[in-house]
């Protein structure tokens, strides 16, 4: 996100502000789960880019809600559901490391990653429900946040038997929107809008503008996977590759291979111990192949119809400053 | 609870069809999630006493609330935070069966059971705000909701740290209150009554009776865990021994041992593959310590303690005759 670093560097700090001293606040009133809640804070400090909260935030603002303490709370919300996801998500796929900090079931086991897990959930909902919008507004705002949870879920089940079954583009396509996209930046802003009153009208301009860009901003996301700097990402770039993800990379380089070749990558894309060398030629011909050309092309077309819609819908200078910067930074090439 | 069967029987089923009919919308709604929707489904279908929904409800009419489809629903949302409740607890323990079947991590792996536990609090959450309370009224119950859910996590988290420490009967009643006495008892009376718009005084009286109530609910748990019958409790009384809880029984009878009974106890309670014979003589170990007396005791006085609270509320007779079937159902000595 560095393309925009400053231009959110105060909301940034607003909301990991309220973070802190929301989660501080719960700490005190239940110490017994002081432990749990200090994984989330660890987890928070060593990184992240904040991205569900600022797009929520400026669904806010474009749907002409002011700024306050109600719209930072329901952003840092976003940002606990986020924390939720990702502990969750590292049990599921076993990962290692996290930020570049080894993750909380590798840290504490198994039964108390699930619980700081459980735990993010609730107190985003508490966020959320604490936040000081007006009851009706609220509970509208709650509306989509429980529809982008039930999502999240059924996107991670999906990602869950996709080792068991052969893969089509399209799958992985809907994997990832249901797991991810939606959810990153499609979902937010439309609580966010939701939060300001936004007419039905804006919010489907909204969605349009938010669904290709999730999916876009998902796709940067597996090609960071696969050919990101380890320094940037803060996880091993070769960890989808040895997880055996099935996502839209993976499904590309299938369909545009044959033979040996075809045989080779498919049996060893997330098999057991694999070598530098086998890494390497995994990664080699998701490159030959053609897919992460045809991916980045994607993104392109992704990041195009987004960009379209941007400017189709009306906004003050502000908003659409933002979100232009949004945009640019959730596609961007470098983390 | 077969004390009272018949008395609530027509609420229940009104309880389980609501469930059934929301589930098998959320299903039609989202797809993808169809399986692990499933899994909650045969978790409903497999038995349980609807406790917690009961006493919701009943806390509802105690407070003037009226009969309707919003209570009920909101009622069915208590039984879907109890089905995430033991998914994930099944997980932490390994329970192999729950209400007489293999657990969902058994029949599907730990991955799939995690996230039909994370739906689970998800759509609980979803039937709370679709219930059709009015947002005020609905807001003062999601807090009641949003502060019990914090606790049922804070107390499974003791009681995974449990094995790891001495514990005292202190500290074996504080986990027992805070994962399964408040939850199962107090909260579902206070959130039924928020629902109804209880005033304060109403509330702490409901809190009052509910918690030792609570209390002395989770004691006969413990108690039916070792002396239970295997065909009304629906799993193995051997697991909690196997398991090595650490309640209240636990800690009386450490506390009453001495001397190579003592160190017998603590060495093979919830040791490695433990033999009839041992599993006997840990059993009778609890009983001749005097600790299943003891606990006995405490539950009557506790008991005792809800019986004399609810006798000085001023209550309709329905809520009088219905919380009183209540409390001696969740105390009584079968299941």
């Amino acid at each position: 996100m560095s393309a925009s670093t400053g231009v959110f560097d105060d909301l940034r700090a607003a909301i990991d502000a309220t973070l802190h001293r929301f989660l501080d606040e719960r700490a005190a009133a239940l110490p017994e789960a002081r432990p749990l809640i200090a994984e989330m804070t660890r987890l928070l400090d060593a990184g992240g880019k904040r991205m569900r909260p600022l797009f929520c935030y400026w669904g806010h603002r474009a749907a002409g809600g002011g700024h306050g303490e109600p719209i930072v709370v329901a952003a840092a919300a976003l940002e606990l559901l986020h924390t939720f996801a990702l502990v969750h998500d590292d049990i599921i796929d076993l990962s290692p490391e996290r930020r570049g900090q080894p993750t909380v079931h590798v840290t504490h086991g198994t039964d108390v990653a699930l619980l700081v897990g459980d735990l993010a959930l609730v107190l985003a909902d508490d966020a959320l429900l604490t936040s000081g919008f007006p009851p009706e507004v609220l509970l509208r705002g709650l509306g989509a946040y429980s529809r982008m949870r039930q999502e999240v879920i059924a996107g991670q089940y999906l990602d869950v038997l996709s080792p068991m079954e052969p893969i089509s583009e399209n799958r992985a396509r809907r994997i990832a929107v249901l797991k991810s996209g939606n959810y990153s930046i499609e979902e937010p802003l439309l609580i966010g809008a939701s939060l300001a009153g936004a007419p039905d009208e804006l919010l489907a301009a909204l969605s349009r503008f938010g669904r290709p860009l999730g999916e876009a901003f998902q796709l940067r996301d597996d090609l960071l996977g696969i050919f990101g700097d380890r320094r940037v990402v803060g996880k091993p770039t070769d960890s989808d590759i040895r997880e055996g993800k099935r996502n839209v990379l993976f499904a590309k380089t299938v369909a545009a291979l044959s033979g040996a070749e075809r045989d080779f990558f498919t049996s060893r894309w997330g098999g057991a111990s694999l070598s530098e060398d086998e890494i390497d030629r995994l990664r080699g011909l998701v490159e030959t192949s053609g897919a992460r050309a045809a991916t980045e092309s994607l993104l392109e077309e992704l990041a195009g119809a987004a960009t379209a819609t941007l400017a189709s819908i009306e906004l003050d200078t502000p908003s659409r400053q933002a979100l232009t910067a949004l945009l640019e930074s959730a596609v961007g090439r470098d983390a």
